[in-house]
């Protein structure tokens, strides 16, 4: 098969191992969140665009089971992991949003989570997608946005630290804000019927699952796997940002710390 | 009945007739949102302190009824017209909320909404609150969080008129990231079964009556509300305010404009 790569894609939080394990743990901890409403009928024909290293997959197969499911990536190695994760219960290949080697009116369902964030053309990779839906189908998005995360107590380091990952994601490639702009994307891209629903993250010492897969886990976990990247662009003084790690993980050891993330979930129909 | 101001209470929305109007529509629009939760069985004998102009007082009693209400304002006027627009449904008095006019374990519930962000000392005023409770009872309290707001399109005048808001209620009284801060209070009043709910509201032109109930009327009026005070303290340039809020006006009139904002419903038991 082959890949037209039209765009380059940079993924700024890497494929080290440290990474990928966060997004499993991760993908657990928001499980009940972000795929509450996403069913699908038996016998449907579902792709996952941008599987990455099946962290999704799973949850997709568990909530509608008797799915045919069709996984993609474009980084060959999570294909791989996805696969040994995942095994004979979905299709794993890798492929490029941007070229799919499908044909038109071919899925009933497209699923891509954390993928548009990521992406330099978003736009372009849904006026690609939609192109393979059979009439009536639709897709689903799942994107967070960076800009709506805040947290008590707040110090300037912590806040610094924070600052960097946005402005990383810009200076790479993607959007880190893209959750507030799913509604106008999918207009533009020609969606006929448009439902966003936000899906808040508290975290606060009430629940502690929540304070340790989330705030921990996955925040400063995607945050530790970008200091390297963020140490070398000089973007942060190394102490500045070792203070804010420690502060942003001492959220979750005090006794009245709090951490919030909004999710944004799409679900977009074509005529 | 005497009432002891031992802070002075400034009330950063002013007491204007537009503002009032803005607060019994917004009430409206996000009555569902707010008190889903928020019910009470019959024959309670419920406060709610810091009722206003009584915006909150009707759906209290709309969705518990039966229950013995008291509402209470530091405001002879707003208790005047919260009097005149619910009438005897409930009883209502002028009372400040550090010094309330009751012997301790009175109340089975308590109610505050919008009221702890305005406080030079929320503490003090929970730590007050709470002696009014009989065993078992609970303080429901609603408060927003400026700093959870977002919007798209975003422009750099409606950043700044947005900034205005959070800074005006720091410099005259109160905390407009209060929302954040509910745990941490409960926590330190002593409250020992602290539930936070976090109440997304988001609006994109899909929801049309979001849109001009919440980012139009209740928003934009709030900023309204405030333009003198935030002109007169020559916190912003004249052209950039009007120029932030057309730009916010202009969120509800584009084809893909959103705006979100979160609330957080505190319920907190004592011991």
């Amino acid at each position: 098969m082959q890949v037209k790569h039209t765009h380059k894609i940079e993924y700024v939080h890497g494929y080290a191992a440290d990474e990928l394990e966060r997004l499993v743990g991760s993908a657990a901890t928001l499980e009940t969140l972000l795929h509450s409403d996403v069913t699908y009928p038996a016998g449907s024909l579902v792709l996952e665009a941008g599987c990455g290293v099946g962290a999704q997959t799973r949850f997709l197969l568990k909530r509608s089971p008797g799915i045919r499911l069709v996984s993609m990536d474009i980084a060959f190695h999570s294909v791989q992991r996805a696969r040994h994760a995942v095994g004979e219960m979905a299709r794993f290949l890798q492929a490029n949003v941007y070229a799919p080697p499908f044909s038109h009116n071919t899925f009933d369902h497209i699923f891509v989570c954390y993928v548009l964030e990521h992406l330099p053309d978003p736009l372009q990779a849904l006026n690609t997608l939609k192109t393979l839906l059979k009439r009536g189908g639709a897709i689903t998005a799942i994107e967070g946005d960076h800009g709506s995360a805040f947290f008590y107590p707040e110090t300037q380091e912590g806040l610094e630290v924070w600052r960097c990952l946005q402005r990383l994601q810009l200076q790479t490639s993607g959007d880190g804000h893209i959750g507030r702009r799913l509604y106008s994307l999918f207009k533009e891209s020609g969606a006929t019927d448009i439902q966003i629903t936000p899906l808040p993250v508290y975290c606060d010492p009430s629940r502690p699952e929540m304070m340790e897969g989330f705030a921990d886990k996955t925040i400063v976990g995607m945050l530790n796997g970008i200091e390297h990247e963020v140490l070398a662009r000089k973007m942060i003084a190394p102490e500045i940002w070792r203070k804010g790690i420690r502060d942003l993980l001492n959220l979750a050891a005090s006794r009245d710390g709090i951490f919030m993330y909004t999710f944004f979930r799409a679900v977009a129909k074509y005529e």
